[in-house]
């Protein structure tokens, strides 16, 4: 086999329990840093501010993140931000929070507005210094090129990609999940799940990411259940921050494909967390990817401990109830209705998921708008096959 | 688990056959460029170098590359850099070329001699852009933070090791490497099959590394025999830039172990190449490392291809002897006498190991002066055991 890829990951990355601690270190050179944390943790945020004073830099500390932020959440911030005019920006949190800081680092200067950086490589410079501190292991967004933005008139979510969105250093310290209740702690597991299964059955999946999208696979597969039962336990916290590390990690390079697609309309038009779309839609949209994807199934329940099957075709098929057994097991929505989402809204939403065509062609099999009304019906009742 | 690691890889990797054409992609914002490379590449950065002046870009070409550099060889090339006064530092080559850019992207200033950075963390900064282009497959030094020296009078190799030596991109293009002689092809891929198997069998071992060495060891023992044998087998020179690669993201987070520091003799003193010192002495020093390697051993089978054994020693066993078989079937020289060391050598090349304290440290096992003198002594003689 003969492969290209280009790897684009921040310089640095601290990973481990404790890592908050060496943020100070990668702001050596800096005055006037922009903190944007997640509300939890603004006593994490004020520390760091502290610390940093101590040192004669300044800080600014915002806890202005909306979930899934719409457009209009970037009107406000980068003009306070402007005002401060800061040489580092950090974000502290979930997606959100990190994906806002991502744009607010590249938008504050005010030379492009949040519609002229929607899709890829629209963004000009970054001329600050950004730093990604994950507090949830899912998003992977502390290593992505990727943020994501909600339009809030079209109901749906828009990407913006590009290597000015890499952080210059991304904070991976699994001390910082453990105070995540159970339902965060499973949905975003599974969003990180979906985003290694999504690359490494990508139909654009490559030898050099499927090796990190397996691993991330084999991390969460064993370790997300023990992480949900007691949030305390350290090792299932680091493992899973590894995991959804390594799902970020996928992001930039191959991406997600059709659950995220799918996922889209559900957080547009039903406010329906990110990670809670992506954990109830992926063992249905495995079901339909099922006969393109038997040998790398099969591998995935190898790899979460799901006993061989006597076919790759049982071996796939036991992959997908495995992923959907963690995630029931995990106290995620079994299906659709259980989310109240109208069975009424199917047609719809598989229309606005047709729209999503930059992920929808990474799916490993065509999903047509037939298709995408048959595997929202199915998620809508709960039928795996 | 609990565990935790610091990554510091160049944030832009470009992987694959004909990457060396995007060099210019990464120079946008530079005037005036300095290239190093070695002699068989001038083609290639003259080449490069009327790109970029097409683009305004000016450039300087050098081809004073010394193998296995000596310290004096910092003594020239720093003060002409000086005086074109580059923006950006290009190295194209195998390990030797890589790491003299690498130098004298961070020396050229007069700031700091050679003398002064030896060691860790002594380099005090770097204000040039630096991109490394790998021509062989094997060193892994376009990755790494670190470039080894000869220091003539000690006769010994001597490590900088900085993460101001990280370049800010590493091109990795198997093109490159299709003209490199069945000889070289066979000892710097030994060398990146080093570098993988020291990491992972490593006192610091760290599951995030082994991940990537396991995968390196896999890529290459199955494809550095293929290589050798066809220089134009671009699948196997793909596999094999990417097991490099593999390689040398090991070295910053884990670096290697034994090998390499009972190699630092052979080149200081006898001028032995790197790569042929580590392929000579890989599998005596697996030998001796053995008592603590079974598992890791019995992995490394497996994923080399090497049919089960009846047990891990077995398995293991099997490993040490397929790498020798690799390593001899490739036309490397099997034992220290077939490269006119000579047997009396022995006693002072163990007594000079012993000052690698910085590498003999990661080893697995340890090893005292009269361990040192007995791998040595196997390895003269070629006993494997």
């Amino acid at each position: 086999m003969i492969f290209s890829l280009t790897l684009n990951w921040p310089p640095v990355i601290e990973f481990g329990p404790g890592k908050f601690s060496v943020i100070p270190d990668h702001l050596a050179e800096c005055r006037k840093v922009f903190i944007l944390a997640d509300m939890p943790f603004l006593n994490r945020a004020e520390e760091l501010s502290e610390t940093l004073n101590a040192k004669g830099i300044r800080s600014l500390i915002s806890t202005d993140v909306v979930p899934e932020p719409p457009f209009e959440a970037l009107e406000r911030l980068p003009a306070q931000v402007k005002a401060f005019g800061p040489d580092a920006v950090i974000g502290i949190g979930g997606g959100s929070a990190m994906d806002l800081a991502k744009l607010v680092s590249v938008l504050f200067t005010g030379e492009q507005r949040p519609v002229d950086i929607i899709g890829t490589n629209q963004v000009n410079r970054r001329d600050v210094r950004l730093i990604t501190v994950a507090t949830t292991s899912g998003t992977g967004s502390e290593v992505t090129p990727i943020a994501v933005l909600t339009d809030t008139r079209e109901k749906l979510k828009k990407g913006v990609v590009s290597r000015y969105l890499i952080p210059d250093v991304a904070i991976v310290d699994p001390e910082l999940t453990v105070s995540m209740p159970p339902s965060i702690t499973a949905s975003t597991g599974m969003d990180a799940m979906t985003h290694c299964i999504e690359a490494y059955t990508n139909r654009y999946a490559h030898p050099i990411i499927d090796n990190i999208a397996l691993e991330g696979i084999r991390w969460i597969g064993t370790h997300l259940e023990r992480a949900v039962k007691n949030g305390n336990d350290l090792e299932a916290r680091t493992a899973m921050s590894l995991g959804s590390l390594y799902g970020g990690m996928c992001l930039g390079p191959v991406n997600t494909a059709g659950v995220h697609a799918l996922a889209y309309p559900l957080g547009g038009e039903f406010k329906i967390s990110h990670g809670v779309s992506n954990s109830v839609l992926l063992p249905f949209v495995m079901v339909h990817n099922l006969p393109e994807c038997v040998e790398k199934y099969a591998k995935i329940a190898e790899v979460i401990g799901v006993p061989g099957g006597s076919s790759p075709e049982t071996a796939a098929k036991k992959a997908i109830r495995k992923i959907r057994d963690i995630s029931n097991s995990c106290n995620i929505p079994p299906d659709l209705k259980s989310l109240n989402i109208p069975e009424s809204a199917i047609s719809a939403m598989a229309e606005a998921a047709m729209n999503v065509t930059r992920l929808l062609d990474n799916n490993p099999r065509v999903i047509t708008l037939e298709d995408a009304e048959r595997i929202y019906s199915n998620a809508w009742n709960g039928i795996l096959e």
